[in-house]
């Protein structure tokens, strides 16, 4: 799997969809092949980052427009980038992200009128063209994802379930358009079915 | 000049150009002519904004990255674009912005290879495509700038001077460019005369 050095890999999906645990296996793994990795997570990550990830968390901004929520989360991403990601890839290094423009097309999608379109352009500006290689998106639905790690526990969570649903659509729908930058993986079996599943598709970076 | 009302005007300039006493001046006067003024200043003036404001003029964040810099700032805009200036302007209020987007066209600019196109591209989305209707740069180079204000304040006025000549550039080419949009006052003149000048130019709001 040498690969996977100097690329950029995504793992993303609704709460509880099991990321931050496969993210970590799946460092453990390639460490055991002595592939150098790095992991972070967006938002945050960066001491700047962590900073805005605290307003973007905060439920007393009830108020927050969605286009700055959109724009707060594309500044992190564009500190971690500039600082952490693009350091570690020129170093040869693979590097896994705990949610990326992939959640900012499921979450902030249409809230204010904000388009894909919209998003993407901001991203593009945000990570100045340096797209990930590959985004895996772990399904499950949101009854399912809640029933894992409970419920109402920040500002995004707080949101009602029908938000939650459009939010699961919107990212098997960014997958389905864009089939070689994205891979679905079913999250809704074991962990060690869903490692097993996320080492398969990275095949796909191969050559 | 009952035209103000439902009008969006900016001052902008570099330091210590006296942006902040022209507005007070400016929403006096209106407020005399029972024009109903909203005044504000960017980045800040909703509760948001003024955090994204705090993480910005930190200087202890030395590094970071210009393109984070710019999406903060559009954050901010867009939240206080929402929150205050839309419905000010829906309402058929006088809206007086102390900096705006133009102040990014002059700061950022270059930072991180960013161009002119990306940042009017970022602030479209940002303020959902609400340009304001005049925008008057109070011209005065830096060095008479800082003289007015002292130095060393924040992140921004730490910087270098060359920087800050290259600011007061970009200020002045961007009112070139688009004459329609922009006017230029000489800000190293007295006060009284800087208003009278401002007075003057809002005139181009009629009909």
């Amino acid at each position: 799997m040498q690969y996977l050095r100097g690329k950029f890999v995504v793992l993303d999906g609704p709460e509880g969809c099991g990321k931050s645990t496969q993210i970590k296996r799946l460092a453990e793994r390639l460490r055991l092949l002595d592939i150098p990795v790095t992991a972070v997570r967006d938002p945050g990550t960066t001491e700047i980052g962590e900073q805005i990830r605290s307003i973007l968390l905060n439920p007393a901004h009830v108020n927050m427009a969605m286009r700055c929520e959109m724009l707060l989360y594309m500044a992190a991403r564009a500190q971690m980038m500039k600082q952490i990601i693009l350091p570690a890839l020129q170093q040869q290094q693979c590097v896994l992200c705990d949610r990326f423009v992939s959640s900012t097309l499921a979450y902030q999608l249409g809230g204010d009128g904000l388009t894909a379109d919209e998003i993407r352009r901001t991203a593009d500006i945000a990570i100045a063209g340096r797209w990930p290689d590959l985004t895996i998106i772990l399904d499950i639905t949101p009854e399912q994802g809640f029933k894992r790690i409970g419920r109402g526990r920040d500002r995004l969570e707080q949101r009602p379930l029908d938000y939650h649903r459009q939010v699961h659509a919107n990212y098997l729908a960014q997958a389905s358009s864009d089939p070689q930058r994205y891979a679905i993986v079913n999250a809704d079996q074991h962990a060690d079915a869903v490692h097993r599943d996320i080492m398969r598709m990275l095949e796909r970076l191969e050559g």
